[in-house]
């Protein structure tokens, strides 16, 4: 478990922070993107919604592979480990068995709920025997947990999915990714079986940021950001520390000209601040001592992990956040969350332990 | 007030239909938007959020005769009557007197709302001589009612406000704007005073339109559009033909540019489609009949107009909404509310009778 080794004001160190939710896209995007977790983080779990979405080993391999090569290729000495997931479908019993090793879990998308979700479930019942044969492999289920009904309900209204799912499968560990409503943030006490993730910018945002001013699309992501009392509730269950609740950024980057267009991609790239962020709240909150099962202590009990001992210490002194990712030419920008503010916190040095 | 002439199917004409909410903006946006709503409306009251806001007679003037000078180099035979407004700030009783025949109204912005709207209203008790002699002057007082609280409540948030307006100067017009929730509409029921224009927009979609897909910078206003049952409010007052309820466009245009970016203005454009998308609304509830109510006959009572006797028949004919306003280089393009769409009425002829 991940523990504040320094108390003093002006550092703090996480021991393997995690990043439970990540998209790396591919590509050339997966080259421009894949530094800022990979040096921040010891580990993430990588998301499978690509084109075509990742349904078996060999496109799994393929793909951590490439990840794998890029992280080596990366000058400064690092370790991240790539957490891979399937996106699920009727597996067989078989390929689950075979699976099981290489990935992490395997992740649920409802049927065009978000960027690349295509082809995703539509009915849970349907799929009955896959769920019973995950539960009986230990093989955790990832939820993107939304229905297609009015954007600010469908969290709440898949909740008896959630439930459902939890009732049906009580040896099935669910995690409700990407958790945005008190509502949702409350059926965790319901059952053992369920577990969440949070992003950053939800601890930070409210559906005013998106569109309270002008219209920020680059704060436009799925599940949208809520009111302010889910937000609380959310900061709530992060800051004290909820033995059930993991830190997954869900940084989803889009190039400028998918995101300031007539429709713009569902996403928010917070991956080079998402650290930064956290120790900030957290310490604003007085709650700096729950920060290391947040971003690590808890995924590390709940996935059942041992991540490289990668140290990471934050330091107090102000930096002002690149607007955007790299010099790539405008249209292919990636904006970054809170780019142009000046931070508290930053990243001052990683180390990692033999 | 307007009537129904022609009840055969395929045509349908409505007799001096007015807009009671438009955005005609200066310069050459003005001269780009003002034909589409000069040649579908028989008159249209003009938003004072300029820059600067039109706040004395001299700047009404001005713009009046720009709008003027444009509808008379029309090549069509027109006839659109600009209704002007100014920008509400604390006017003296003379300055009231004298402005009194060349305004409709004053339009009231709480501070920093809207588009240009810095400078406006922070609270309404200190405006209260200034409210009296417009009752006392019968200057009826054009509200934009939103806090600057949580996005989906500022309309809510703001009901207090007209409360206290509606009951402290009784005798004082009051013209809910772009009312959007279905407390609002409700809040018509409790005072004589109060009346509301309702755009073509929020008629149609809800905030799923703006954000529950790709988000939609062409569908961001303010008030935003807000949840399916606060919609049905409104098309149920528009379509049973409530006498307190006026069609206002606030059809507002922005170029590109100012859309399609990292922080997207407020602003349906709407005027091109106004008509037609009624029509094709109001027949589908079947509620024809109190169609001229809704887009003239209202309008006419509460404000005590007489139009120019402009005849606008629409034809029961198919056709595709361009994308755009017209052939602008493309950062400077207006995009159409419903650009892209086919419609079943069009405009076919209008005919000012002597």
């Amino acid at each position: 478990m991940a523990t504040l080794t320094d108390v003093q004001p002006q550092t703090i160190t996480l021991e393997a922070p995690l990043d439970m939710h990540l998209h790396l896209r591919q590509g050339k995007m997966l080259e421009r993107v894949l530094p800022a977790s990979a040096q921040h983080f010891a580990g993430a779990v990588i998301m499978p919604n690509l084109l075509p979405p990742i349904t078996n080993l060999a496109a799994l391999t393929t793909y951590r592979n490439e990840i794998t090569a890029l992280v080596q290729g990366l000058a400064q000495e690092t370790a991240f480990e790539p957490y891979m997931t399937l996106f699920f479908k009727d597996y067989s019993r078989t390929e689950l068995a075979a699976a099981k090793d290489d990935i992490i879990g395997i992740k649920l998308y409802p049927d065009g709920v978000t960027t690349n979700s295509a082809g995703g479930v539509r009915s849970l019942q349907e799929y009955h025997r896959t769920f019973a044969d995950m539960a009986d492999l230990g093989i955790p289920l990832l939820v993107h947990g939304e229905t297609d009904g009015f954007v600010l309900d469908r969290e709440r209204d898949f909740l008896a999915q959630y439930r459902y799912l939890a009732e049906t499968f009580p040896t099935l560990t669910i995690v409700v990714e990407h958790v945005t409503t008190r509502e949702a943030a409350q059926l965790l006490e319901d059952y053992p079986n369920l577990h969440a993730t949070i992003t950053v910018h939800h601890l930070l945002i409210t559906l005013n940021d998106v569109a309270g001013g002008l219209l920020r699309p680059h704060l436009f992501c799925k599940p949208i950001a809520k009111r302010p009392e889910d937000r609380e509730a959310l900061v709530g269950l992060a800051t004290r520390g909820h033995p059930k609740v993991m830190f997954g950024s869900d940084s989803a980057p889009h190039p400028r000209h998918a995101k300031e267009a007539c429709g713009c991609a569902a996403g928010v790239f917070s991956a080079p601040v998402a650290l930064p962020l956290l120790v900030a709240l957290f310490e604003q909150h007085g709650a700096l001592a729950n920060l290391p099962a947040f971003v690590s202590g808890n995924a590390q009990r709940i996935y059942k992990l041992t991540p490289a001992r990668k140290q990471v210490t934050l330091l107090r002194q102000a930096w002002q956040v690149d607007n955007t990712l790299d010099d790539a030419p405008e249209d292919d920008k990636v904006t970054v969350f809170a780019g142009g503010e000046t931070l508290e916190w930053q990243v001052q040095n990683v180390q990692v332990v033999a």
